[in-house]
């Protein structure tokens, strides 16, 4: 007599593939004599029905849908944790199963294929990771008790960023605040704790003011964005040209030489519109425009001008260049297609400097059985020098050292090492990470995943994953530990899922990070409002602990993240 | 043999009450001999059955309940403008009809009293009211229809806004952009367009900076409210005090000596929460406080500073006063529960001016058979100095007097008059209405209702009324007719429903607004984030619909809204 009892993990038909087949071919047979008797056994001390068969001589294949229907029917009773009374018109049913099933294996396919998606992982695999949801729900509990880790996160956050505010890369007050970060990750006890150094030519904004001179005085709230060149020291007035796309630009390109171009590019999606921060002012510099202002990269706005970096392309000449409102924008766009003859006065001053100095700051929990292969997980300490930083990416570097720190606290200790990163100098185009990559490539073999939250650290729902198929189908199993929180989506990208990781993912290192609910997102993103408001304390709890356990299971389980 | 016939707009019992009852009264017979039959008759070109009754000697009582069983039928038939056949089973229920009536008619009360409400309106007057439903629906139709007036209140306002910006009491923007508005209303050829000149002592906002110093410098968004006065032109440098109420400032207020009160108070509602803003320089001023920085007026920011009107109290030392960010008076808060030492620098310089001029904007549409009786329409056109005054209160004054556009194009001329007012320095404290009410103080008698826009143009879903309850039942009918667009909310209330218009409201006459989805109203409100943004052109065809309307059929009905 054979009889199976499952976890409830797997899928139905992979149950039948992978133990069910496997056992009656063990028997060497191949004819069985199967025999459907029903007996009851204790699951958590409460007595439920299930289905044995015995063997008969029948063909290999009706026997394994039998046994299937043996599974079938004992997951009626277990799966998922219910208990549930198997009744009467229940045990009349394997006939019609039966039909279902023999039906299905003339198909084969619906049978060796998992319903549930296109994953086929080992089911002990699979055990394994439902294996740590008590880990998960210990966790879970943790961040929401007021005993425990509640709100800690948040207290911590905001006490960073009251005390630093803005933290631009090449700043003593970044250099500050990465003290204070060295000083506290000490303190939590972590392992490993340190700053490597980064290099590079920082930028820094000094005075700067824009003015609508006529037909009207009207100052302009704007940001010079990162990178750009200074008007004259006496400013420039110049005529204005409104364009609505590069399209556009090109239709108007007579007109521009010498003139102001004004962006008023509608807003479609941070990725979609951003390349007129960033190409904006070369684009325009090709027809001899003498600036540029951008409609700011944002859905809402309250008059709010944001900031960000640009990038002049070779061969072109450089022209200062702004982010101005949304609501400017759309005036200007609205005076100028009146046929007003529009001037603008231009005022920017900001400030290079070579070799700046600043740090990635480092802290681990040591693997215990293979300390040289890493999960890393990471934030940037870094911001623009508008708003206080709490979003971006105070948040997502926050939730990743408390993360370490919850660990800590229950004495978790997976067996590869959790690396914590707070990089340094994201805004400008990742060169912390560049600067780590660099000097850490000989490692990049070891590291088995790179987290980031650089996205908001707002009601986690899920995570995103950019990875192979199998090791998107582990994230699948871990994703669904998170049910407790109605944190079960498992989004699988051939993307990138951050922005210093990127650099990682680049060379073919599984990236993840958190989906959380940032539908306002950029409403914030490098503006003065990027501050502790937006900042929700049971959200950060959420993030924190699902990092904690995402980084641990994967730096814990028996097998790496298979690379494609 | 009696009939009825309704047109459906009464209910039932008070169609019973106020046309059955007297009609077989008339009769003045004891006994009716009753027999009921059925007729056809056509309404609107289809034949519609009915039922009539033929007298036999019955009681009085149950004539009138057989009466109103033929009003109830023929309702069937003609009820809201539905034709609907009448079937056989129909034709079946009378007798059933007839014990529930005659049980009604035991309890007397369900039959007198109006089931619709505690309104008691003539039926001839709610027929007369439903009777202007076609006016309704072509001006509904024009304001929607892009060969009629669809977007051009939007486009007569961004052309207004984007010329002259804020529009500050005392400025000379302010009094140019009344010469353009009368031109324009002039050009729009309505009747006695004039401005009355109003004189007062203005107020202007110079240069103002605030920046916490110590314990890290920060600068602090600010605005000064409207009145206060300056610091010494040095400056002042002072410790801080955060209170979260003015209970909270009492418990300190042995503190307050010297410093600078911050108030971080939470945003109740604007009516609630706007006291601080009123009156909170007074009272911290009463414990020796130096200044006073209080959280912006509202339940939204993106760093956002809101500006106000104060209002010093007498026998009070004045001291200098403006509103910060909501996230800046958190965080001063935040940093103050630590026990951080905060100092604050505050540079603030305003100008008063005696003497200020400025002038009310009128338009009318003439009456034609009481043109000394009024129907007031009205929106300040007057703003804070940041912003653009596109929402307060150019929305409002732009609706107004495009109400009267939209009329004038319709021909269409009430019996009374409608008079459009554009209240001039309504932002400090109602000025150019309380003016007006001086000057006019004599005809007072004879304005009808109060109409004011000044709490947004957004989607508008109904009528706000201030006035005695049968007025209010007047304006409920009226409601009746915006169901095509959903506007139909009658919200009778005890309290002013404007700004300007308060001033008549609490000279007894009636007021009236508009009903709208401002739930962001005061995100905007009193910032530089009051721009065309905020503003939709559908909404304001709406409301511009609504105001034509309303102010249309009340300026035109038999009846004059009752005082109560
Ligand atoms: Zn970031
Ligand atoms: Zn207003």
């Amino acid at each position: 007599m054979i009889s199976f009892i499952s976890s409830g993990v797997c899928s139905r038909t992979q149950y039948a593939r992978e133990r069910v087949i496997p056992a009656v071919e063990n028997i060497k047979l191949k004819y069985y004599t199967v025999d459907v008797v029903s007996a009851q056994y204790y699951n958590n001390r409460r007595p439920v029905r299930y289905i044995e068969f015995s063997v008969v001589p029948i063909p290999l294949r009706t026997a394994v849908v039998l046994g299937y229907i043996a599974y079938l029917y004992n997951t009626v009773a277990v799966n998922g944790g219910r208990q549930m009374a198997v009744d009467r018109s229940r045990t009349l049913c394997p006939v019609a199963a039966v039909i279902v099933l023999l039906l299905q294996t003339l198909l084969i396919q619906p049978l060796t294929e998992a319903s549930a998606g296109h994953c086929r992982l080992a089911c002990s695999l699979r055990d394994e990771i439902a294996g740590y949801r008590p880990i998960v729900d210990r966790v879970l509990s943790y961040v929401q008790d007021q005993k425990g880790y509640k709100g800690k996160t948040w207290a911590a956050l905001s006490e960073f960023t009251d005390t630093f505010g803005s933290r631009l890369a090449g700043t003593p007050n970044l250099e500050n605040s990465i003290d204070y970060m060295l000083n506290r990750l000490r303190t939590t006890n972590l392992d490993n704790v340190h700053a490597e150094r980064v290099v590079f030519t920082g930028w820094q904004r000094r005075k700067e003011f824009a003015r609508l001179v006529s037909p009207r005085v009207k100052n302009l709230a704007m940001l010079g964005l990162g990178g750009s060149v200074s008007t004259v020291p006496e400013g420039i007035r110049a005529e204005v040209v409104v364009v609505t796309s590069f399209d556009d630009l090109l239709n108007k390109s007579s007109e521009v030489n010498g003139k102001i171009v004004v962006y008023n590019q509608p807003f479609v999606s941070y990725g979609e519109t951003v390349k007129y921060r960033s190409k904006g002012a070369s684009e325009a510099s090709k027809y001899g425009a003498v600036a540029t202002l951008i409609r700011s990269i944002t859905p809402f706005s309250l008059n709010t001008p944001h900031a960000g970096q640009q990038d002049y392309s070779d061969g072109v000449k450089k022209i200062p260049t702004a982010c101005i409102t949304v609501e400017d924008a759309e005036l200007l766009n609205r005076m100028y297609n009146r046929g007003s003859k529009l001037e603008i006065f231009l005022k920017m001053d900001s400030k290079f400097f070579a070799n700046a100095t600043s740090r990635n700051t480092v802290a681990e929990i040591k693997g215990s059985t293979d300390p040289d292969k890493i999960v890393l997980v990471s934030g940037h300490l870094d911001s623009w020098d508008v708003g206080q930083g709490a979003m971006d990416d105070g948040g997502g570097a926050f939730i990743s050292w408390n993360s370490l720190a919850v660990l800590k606290n229950f004495g978790l200790r997976p067996k590869r090492t959790i690396r914590c990163l707070l990089w340094t100098a994201e805004e400008e185009g990742y060169i912390g990470a560049y600067a780590y990559l660099k000097s850490h490539i000989s490692e990049l073999e070891k590291f088995n995943l790179v987290i980031e939250s650089d996205e908001g650290t707002f009601q986690p729902y899920g995570i995103a994953f950019h990875g192979s198929d199998t090791s998107a189908c582990i994230m699948a199993e871990v994703a669904k530990l998170f049910d407790s929180i109605n944190a079960t989506t498992m989004q699988s990208t051939k993307d990138n899922v951050g922005s210093d990781i990127e650099v990682f993912e680049n060379m073919n290192i599984p990236g993840l990070s958190l989906l959380n609910r940032n539908e306002k997102y950029f409403w914030y993103h490098h503006t003065e409002a990027d501050t502790m408001a937006v900042e929700d304390p049971d959200s950060l709890d959420l993030n924190t602990a699902m990092f904690a356990v995402i980084s641990y299971i994967i730096a814990d389980l028996s097998v790496e993240l298979p690379k494609s």
